[in-house]
């Protein structure tokens, strides 16, 4: 079968990250840095990412094809975000402000503030405006190059106002071009009409929602908030049951704000992710390298609560983790979807190198959400998801904190943002 | 006299904040927020600014004035940044990189790295280059809101070199519409041929450097780093006498690797601005306070640093020092010009709220300049310096971090910027 001609092509690449080589030797061997590369795609997958001078020359170019020249600037592939709530309503900038004047955390329950907050507000929200404020979202994370989200319900915590979450984030996916893959996050806390019967509340989520969820097709996967105050470990394992009969994968939040043996318990379940990670034991450690279950870092969660210790990026990956990277952008604890911003914390906060700061970004987020080989990194058979950076050196895009260095987002094969003119943000 | 003609004019806004008001009564207050009003501005100048409904009737518009209907959003002056050596060349990503994997200060700077190697890149690139270098980071401000930009010189280290970097700002600010003030840094560090005559260096700052700046009219004030390693106090003494003889203003870097009294000594010397702060001692919050040196916070650079604690804001705040905040950005100890990053880290980070972050970044930043009345404010005879920003709340300036929320920038009554369609980043 001849292959389809090439519709997008983008030459004269000064630098290719494509994250399409192993790990063994390290992060930035596993980058597969290439100098004057060029990627080509046609329909919407990687055809060729590779040095300019090997590109297959069978290969044919549509006679309407897009050509791009990256001016010698860096390429690599589209970043791909493990952990977004965005989906919600209302605003809590008022209580960030409370809190900043020294509000304690009780007193801003009482005055009827933190997720609960959200929760009331999102139920208040209708589907159709959910929808509107899922794209513009997206629209900001895909101007800066993110062109994967894992975007979370989690505001409902009913299974009618849950559902009502999965299904407007189904529908933003269908109108943005960033690919979205859905979460039910029902085990995100308890509301006040389950206050007192979190064991009634978990029944719920594992009978009602994660079938209605996996029924319906609008979330892969579900995850549990494992906290204290939150759910147990013990309400974890029966969400992982109902998970696992449902056939969606099963995400987690641990060791946040306690250590809680979080960590050993997503390995223990067969997590694909186990996300914070702030308080995890090195046993927890070794216990995530050991079962492959990916460690997601959120360190702006970690900068908006304040936290002394951000999670061990080092000894993570010391130990053999395989480590994603997200924003957590979220109402309350993390509102920031500035993705640049997590690349800079996650090497001068956890701990990484720039270049398994950007691995985590890409790769290591798609592995999170069992997306390896089709996003998060470009070699033939991948999406065409890349970014065209105003820098020439991968480097930039940690060291140069909380910047969006991206000047033309492709994704799927068309460019879905464009900065122009393409400046470099890094003279040399 | 007939005022002249307005021919700016910005109606609609929702929240106005004109920092013009009293600091009595705390920074809320000292914002002046006002709701449905209007700024006018003619000749460069704000000739109102507050009620839409008490406008004075006798301003008239001229036929070609510029109408901006601000939609119902955010104004607020434009952003004034206290610190910022942005004048430089070279890339140290490389030498961050090496940080992150764990190389020690003493291996990088084996390596040829750290401060040094920027004088050297620095020295190696064209007053010309040095030019465009500027206009560029400039621009990066401008597009945030951020009118008003110090720019500190401090890697020639030579007389000869460090006027080539006055001379290169100058040459930028004429065709950049950010105001720019210059700060002669010549007491930044000790380059390898004063490395062991640190004395004989002092003496060029104060018989030459210093002289030199004034007379050519090319830094309105003098700036030390005093730190272990760097300046002592008596150097920052000297360096004093010789800023008030030849009629600049003198700006310290103090307390922010060691405890040195530098606040105390700031105070003594009269400073007109003490900045990083991070070690600074109780005694050094109340000399500060008591006379009047505005304290510049510079929270980028001690998370650039590592630093466990934060400038105590809080602390300088209640002690009624008057605050201001910056970037700091510059090649190796803070590479981001993201002002709204510094105005997020100063709440969950220096401890203030975020009308007290928004103040330092407006006219408590102008104060360390001795622009107060000037710039920093939007006030009848202010420079028309204004922010439209994508929100209607001023809190989610801070809130929303590492954002900017600039949807329409002015700088001296002209649009310098625009973000169109003006979307809200934070829709309600």
């Amino acid at each position: 079968m001849e292959p389809n001609p090439i519709d997008l092509i983008v030459t004269n690449i000064g630098q290719l990250v494509t994250c399409a080589k192993d790990r063994e030797d390290g992060a930035e061997s596993a980058l597969g840095l290439v100098e004057d590369a060029t990627v080509a795609c046609a329909g919407g997958k990687v055809v060729y990412a590779g040095p300019s001078a090997r590109m297959d020359d069978s290969l044919t170019l549509d006679d309407n094809a897009e050509r791009i020249d990256a001016s010698g600037l860096l390429v690599t592939p589209g970043f791909v975000d493990p952990h977004t709530p965005l989906a919600f309503g209302g605003d809590r900038a008022a209580e960030f402000a409370s809190r900043c004047a020294g509000a304690t955390y009780l007193e801003i329950l009482q005055a009827g503030g933190g997720i609960l907050a959200t929760v009331r507000a999102t139920r208040a929200t209708s589907e159709e405006s959910l929808v509107g404020l899922c794209v513009d979202r997206l629209h900001r994370f895909a101007m800066q190059g993110v062109t994967t989200v894992e975007v979370k319900s989690g505001y409902g915590l009913t299974i009618e106002e849950e559902l009502k979450l999965l299904r407007a984030i189904a529908r933003a996916a269908k109108i943005s071009p960033v690919r979205v893959v859905a979460t039910l996050l029902g085990a995100h806390a308890l509301s006040d009409e389950y206050r007192e019967k979190r064991e009634h509340y978990v029944s719920l989520v594992c009978r009602d929602m994660i079938p209605a969820a996996a029924e319906s097709g609008l979330a892969r996967f579900t995850d549990v908030f494992v906290e204290e105050g939150a759910f147990t470990a013990q309400d974890a394992r029966a969400i992982a049951r109902s998970a696992m009969d449902h056939g969606l994968g099963l995400r987690m939040h641990v060791d946040q704000l306690t250590a809680g043996g979080g960590a050993e318990l997503a390995a223990d379940l067969g997590a694909l992710s186990a996300d914070h990670l702030e308080q995890v034991s090195p046993d927890g450690v070794k216990a995530l390298a050991k079962s492959g279950v990916c460690a997601g870092l959120l360190p702006t969660a970690t900068l908006y609560a304040r936290l002394k210790d951000y999670a061990p990026g080092r000894a993570l990956s010391d130990a053999g983790a395989i480590l994603a990277l997200g924003t957590n952008y979220n109402p309350g604890s993390a509102m920031t979807e500035n993705h640049s911003l997590a690349l800079g914390l996650a090497c001068l906060q956890n701990g990484l190198t720039p270049a398994e700061a950007l691995l985590a970004a890409t790769d290591g987020a798609a592995r999170s959400l069992n997306l390896h080989g089709e996003v998060g990194l470009l070699t033939a058979g991948s999406r065409a998801d890349l970014i065209i950076h105003k820098t020439d050196d991968y480097r930039h895009l940690a060291f140069h904190l909380a910047t969006s260095h991206a000047a033309v987002v492709v994704a799927a094969g068309k460019v879905i943002h464009r900065a122009e003119p393409i400046l470099r943000n890094c003279p040399g």
